[in-house]
């Protein structure tokens, strides 16, 4: 298992009138907490992608249980509670600045060959870099 | 149950450097869809809202089968499956410019009173126009 | 000289806390009412940019005299007032839903072979189309 | 004169398919690098706004002179050249991560009192906050 925090602060492009962060939001900021959460144990999404394997999402499920607001800065914990296969899932807890949970989040993603646009097994690298969480 | 069809043109911006949608767009292109469902049946969901009446998003799931790029017309399908109390479901089929299902999604909201900030169950005018599809 | 008009409803997520059409929003509709601009007159910007030429923006002036609001048709006219040649130039007046004028835009955008990368002539069958009007 | 430098890592949502950041998001890049400089002297915008205090943006003037990529680190350089009046004149520096300079930006904003909806002189503490660098 593999858990890394990530945060951001919202931006005012971010907010709606509601005065919250809008919730079409949430996808962008689980993507980035997802590649941060690569980059912590070496793996660059960027270069995966250069090397022509990507990992588009199939799947996003996101509870907005308490907004967040202009400023904000967020705190975003990705758990990486299975090791890939082809299929990566991804669990994400965010927290406000109080430090409550205001939204849950899960993903499943999908390593793809670029060149054929089917779907692979997660490239070898990828898989060293979290063995040793497993 | 009743069944509103909207089209979005899908617009560059809206692109990442996969060539597709952005999947992060989706959760605004459902909620443009949502609102014109309610105002095929005579619901402007900007005078609820400046009724007192909000209607966030507590739960979103969305599946992304195939893409959408840039300039398609992309066809959401929005289902009210169940008449609504304070929660309401929603359903979504998403389709592309070849009438593929690229996208299925789940909302449920939650009608909330601006004043007190707590669930209230939905106003009457909204469930009278809803009442002759159920 | 050759003027096109656009219409485009504010999304909710395009709002800000101050309950404005947040002005990061401008540039995306002023790129929709320019390929909207050529559309009108037989040009696909999709079918332009695979066939390797692209017109990225090169420059970009916005006033913000007064705000949108969500759920507001706002009114685009594009105008071209000169021929292009490898840069392009176009006006942008954005009328509200009174009929006021609410911004006022310039961009210069540049012909780019995909290529090489390098500055281009503007391809004939564009200037065939836009020939009419000059 | 007062220059502060923003760092801010372009997102993969915030791409399009030309593989570029897309221009739209520069209007938001600069608002964070705007809010980051009130920051860095001791003024939070956010209670300012909450002060009844707005600052909203009259004039926007970007060159893209290189694209940003996905993962770039770029710095925004945010330079007050003039003491602020009832408006407020910004000028930008975009650079990439060879540090060439690939944008350029100028703001007006307006200190508006969000009761009347009228200009109005910047706040006192505003003005001390800036006075030691001028």
């Amino acid at each position: 298992m593999y858990i890394f925090e990530t945060k951001i602060r919202v931006r005012y492009s971010e907010t709606d009138k509601m005065g919250y962060a809008h919730h079409g939001n949430y996808a962008s900021y689980i993507e980035e907490a997802r590649t941060d959460m690569m980059r912590s144990i070496g793996i660059s999404y960027l270069e995966m992608e250069n090397k022509g394997i990507m990992l588009p999402v199939l799947e996003l499920q996101t509870t907005f249980l308490k907004p967040a607001f202009y400023d904000d800065v967020i705190t975003i914990k990705t758990i990486v509670e299975e090791y890939p296969s082809i299929r990566f899932k991804l669990l994400y807890e965010i927290y406000n600045q109080k430090n409550e949970l205001m939204s849950t989040a899960k993903t499943t993603l999908v390593f793809v060959n670029a060149d054929t646009m089917k779907p692979t097994r997660p490239p070898a690298f990828f898989l060293n870099k979290l063995a040793p969480y497993f």
